[in-house]
């Protein structure tokens, strides 16, 4: 399912081929959190032209519900999109968004932060859930610790999430699969913290189970930059080079590049269309437009080839420069930065479209500028 | 400058020519408030297709600002709009949203509801900020009264209104006009409220100065559809033929078709943008796309032809029918009506978008009917 097809030093070309056809990595998937990817629509994403989004479980069982997902046609249908989707296990933001009540063996029960209504999520509920969905990649389900954390915890976390993941597999294995639609592929996530020995022990163990590819799960939550990479230094050599690597949650463009650099294919991140919706744009230098460098051998990828600027600011508001003059979007090419300004000061709704367009479009250009770069 | 092209009883079908384009009347202008429809492009605009939009002076000249807006090339240039727009005189939301100080003989001192700074506008003032605006069919400053109100305060609001509309039209006599750009035109505007010899005496004095369009304000501000057809039955007579009239503000499908029953030309109104951001739908009935019946025949245009859906009700949590299958919008087409109902459950922006294309299409869609019907 995974091709490798060319390698510079350790940065990796791919092509990840799934049910709902092939993705060229490494690539970058926009997070479409509760069946949207927030303010545009399914023929923008289609113009952005990303391989796979990604939905999350954990909002999309509350809102419309699992059943309901289900009784809608599943999430192709509903979001009118129909290239592959990647969900998460929902383990994240049950972490992260609702109030816990308890995580036994059994799985984790938790209050709905909308309703606060409890829900109950073992590993096989979550490949369910997944299933409703109609998810392409499928996440297993694992315990996301706060960093820092006692080391005993850590340990008993690793066993935890392997023991999780095996039942994730064995469940997936177990159900009747339709034919038409074929099997959706599922992932295990390496957990362990910065400990070296505990990422090496949870990735023998996942790989000896055996996934489809492996993500990278429990950073980006608070570490600096250098433990980040030094994970990936130790963790990447421990995954099969004929399996795609999912580096969860990250990140701002120069941290994809370095783990790129460090053997990573997958990415996903809300940087590109939070910081949309809050004014903040990115956008290429001239300079980097114009070079024909490789991304890969920039020694400081940010500062020189990109920055990124607050439209709200008072210095664009009489700027009639064009949002982005290098924008596929006439609507960014169209509309200074003063009236994107404006479109923020009053509230207009059109303006967090505006920057989510030029934000993603940015992302999805560095991977394109990534995978040429390693061929 | 307007041509009367077909009559039938008092309904008109005309064209007025400005120095953006030509209008086909009759006509409803939707609302740029702020510089921009709420929550969509200039090319949607465009896809919509209305021969003239509407601009708020108030909401401009806060932001960005009268000499701002000059500075940044006028809103055609801001927001990306070359055909026509009409601009109100600031003065009905200088009376309804800011503080009002005072009102002279000179003009009204007041408030910005936003930053509390105090302005004062003259009608000269309110022409030359339309004028920075670029309005190409500007409005008269006038007194709009809130009722009811006492008979001899409306008498001196009436001569008021005369006066300062006098004012505006030497004021915009005397200016020095590019004669690239030509003149834009200048409405006065009825006031009078419920009282017929006051709305008589209102429109007898404003003819004799002479505008080139005629507007009635002061309506649509709480009284009775009863109320209001009668004063247009008692005011429109008083109206020159070879001029277009301009309703203010109104308003619900079948008060426009009442309207143009009795001469009107002209709308803008909030109604289908600002219902659209709270998720009720404009729909035509199957029965009217089907129908040859002249829309101005028909007894109760409201019941019997389109209705109006809270697309956020329960009802539609699983209704997969198109939100609109008649729309030119593939978007409206594809998504369904569930799909939509999440967006607005989730508060996605993109909900408040769908809406907005949908409701507009069907006022722009009434409109066209009604002017196919008088031919």
């Amino acid at each position: 399912m995974y091709k490798l097809n060319a390698k510079k030093s350790n940065s990796r070309r791919g092509e990840l081929t799934t049910r709902k056809g092939v993705i060229q990595t490494p690539c970058f998937m926009p997070i479409a959190t509760k069946g949207a990817i927030k303010t545009i629509t399914a023929d923008e994403v289609r113009e952005l032209s990303p391989d796979v989004i990604l939905g999350n479980t954990y909002h999309l069982m509350l809102r419309p519900g699992s059943d309901e997902i289900k009784d809608l046609g599943g999430l192709h249908r509903f979001m009118d999109w129909e290239k592959p989707i990647l969900t998460d296990s929902g383990g994240f933001q049950v972490f992260s968004l609702a109030k816990i009540r308890k995580i036994t063996a059994e799985g984790v029960k938790f209050n709905s932060h909308i309703s606060g209504k409890e829900f109950f999520m073992s590993p096989e509920d979550s490949i369910k859930i997944q299933m409703n969905i109609g998810s392409d990649i499928m996440m297993v389900l694992d315990e996301c610790v706060e960093l820092p954390a006692e080391r005993s915890y850590l340990e008993k976390s690793v066993d935890l999430t392997t023991v999780w993941a095996k039942r994730c597999k064995d469940f997936l294995l177990n159900q009747p699969i339709n034919q038409s639609t074929n099997k959706p592929l599922l992932f295990g996530i390496v957990q362990g913290g910065l400990e070296s020995d505990l990422r090496k022990k949870s990735a023998k163990d996942l790989v000896e189970i055996g996934f489809d590819g492996y993500a990278i799960g429990g950073l980006s939550v608070g570490e600096s930059e250098q433990e980040m990479c030094s994970t990936l230094d130790f963790t990447c050599p421990e995954l099969p080079e004929n399996r795609p690597r999912y580096l969860m949650g990250v990140g701002y463009p120069h941290q994809i590049v370095e783990a790129v650099k460090r053997g990573i294919d997958m990415f996903d991140c809300v940087i590109p269309t939070r910081e949309a919706r809050h004014g903040r744009l990115y956008l290429w230098n001239d300079l980097f437009l114009e070079s024909d460098r490789n991304i890969l051998d920039l020694g400081e990828f940010s500062k020189e080839f990109y920055n990124t600027i607050n439209i709200k600011n008072e210095e664009y508001k009489f700027d009639l420069k064009p949002i982005n003059s290098n924008s596929k979007f006439p609507e960014l090419q169209k509309y200074s930065k003063a009236y994107l300004r404006h479109l923020f000061v009053t509230e207009d709704p059109l303006a967090q479209r505006l920057s989510t367009l030029n934000n993603l479009e940015f992302y999805l250009g560095l991977m394109e500028k990534i995978r040429k770069d390693i061929q």
